[in-house]
């Protein structure tokens, strides 16, 4: 742990703060600590946070560095004047330069999330996230036709996590369904699934790292055997090659990185945007 | 929809270059043509690039917008170079001078997921995944010793998606609990919560914006009804205040802000960083 800390201000929850900091302070081998400070939307608040910042730079005797995207300018004047960190300020310096190329004055409007019970992309982000838990892991057939993208693969080859996060982060109706040894014996799609082949996407794993994420659920287990791990993913990349899904490995792939290749792959006309 | 195209570029997955790009478009009223080009990792796809770029600066005759968070040098520079974009290089911004301030060269290196399946934060991400996802709407009491935090309320309060999104974006186990006419009824909480006091949030709603979000599930039901809404919206809150539950009203906030103020409040010891 570093001496030096680092703070994310914004007017909001902080995430786009917390996403811009963490993306640049990922460039660099050192772990400060990290002080988030959001909802700071008035004056007063912007004085406190000047004062918690010069407060840790006495401490510390560094800069602390400090991310911002405030949008109300006067509060980013307050920390400007006042505050004794290396200031970061994304909307400062994207902002202006882009009022001239676009000829419009930024609205200068704090969040992006104001008045969800109104939006109607909220709404559909909300109803796709209730979608996808109410179609985990095949458990329900019914409506299938309304999924934008069905997962498909063994059990603990990464569909549910997917599933959820297509949902919550890109407001995707993504169902899931399982291959199962019953499947690979009649060596056919499960029935439920044939009339929606365009929309199914396959994950695969590693046999050897499927054996370790089912060995923590069931130690010892036949479901958890590395033989048998070994078998069922062969039969279900013979399955999903001869049905001609398109797939793909999740075995080093974050949720975040195999929901970019679907999102690539399957293009879903209703995006979030 | 507007004749202007932004165009979000990214060695990884391009959340980053969409969280930043999206922040700042937020700020202007126009609705841009939006393309996103993730996984631009090697000279040849960044060329590729610069030519869909000038190919859509041709068509609409106005200068594309470019939010790149490129990180290897080589590729920026050929954007640079061959582009007729205007191109926001969040890394070029940022990096070189926080480099002078810590003292320290940055690495260079593309995306924070590599190699996830090593990551043990990684690990605990999917783990509190699975566990809120075992402990949704009530459905285990076991185990609750591990919950990080467990959010109680009315049904369709908010309670599922924010106990989703606290395991997917900070890794915290969040169970979830409903109250129900029955703990009205015998004026206490379910007694399942009662050893775990310290780890409860409640959600609550206004009954108006209730009897709207269950009219769409449940038409014309007793559910459903505006009346009974604001009894059991009325019962949940006098529950919540006799048992000193700290709560929050989710009528017009979004999961991310509901889930910002719960780790402000909750400032759970294992967050995920």
């Amino acid at each position: 742990m570093s001496d030096r800390t680092v703070f994310f201000i914004s007017d909001g929850t902080g995430i786009t703060a917390e996403t811009f900091g963490n993306a640049i302070l990922a460039q660099f081998d050192f772990k400060p600590r990290r002080v988030r400070l959001p909802f700071v939307d008035t004056p007063d608040k912007a004085h406190q946070a000047v004062r918690q910042i010069n407060h840790t730079a006495e401490l510390e005797g560094k800069k602390p560095l400090v991310f911002t995207t405030l949008v109300d300018r006067q509060a980013v004047n307050i920390l400007q004047e006042g505050c004794k960190g290396m200031l970061m300020d994304m909307f400062g310096t994207f902002v202006q330069p882009l009022e001239q190329e676009l000829s419009i004055k930024s609205h200068h409007r704090v969040g992006r999330f104001s008045d969800v019970s109104k939006s109607r992309e909220y709404h559909d982000r909300i109803e796709a996230i209730n979608y996808s838990l109410a179609h985990d892991d095949g458990q329900s057939n019914r409506d299938l036709t309304g999924a934008d993208v069905i997962l498909v693969g063994v059990s603990r080859s990464g569909k549910t996590p997917t599933s959820l996060y297509l949902a919550m982060q890109h407001g995707l109706k993504a169902a899931n369904y399982p291959l199962i040894p019953e499947d690979f014996d009649r060596r056919q799609l499960p029935p439920a699934l044939v009339p929606h082949k365009k929309k199914l996407f396959g994950l695969t794993i590693a046999p050897e790292r499927l054996s370790e994420i089912r060995s923590e659920r069931r130690p010892g287990s036949r479901y958890a055997d590395l033989q048998n791990c070994r078998m069922e993913v062969s039969d279900a990349e013979a399955m999903m090659r001869r049905a001609g899904i398109r797939w793909l490995s999740t075995t080093t792939k974050s949720i975040e990185e195999i929901a970019t290749t679907i999102l690539q792959e399957v293009r879903p006309e209703r995006l979030s945007y």
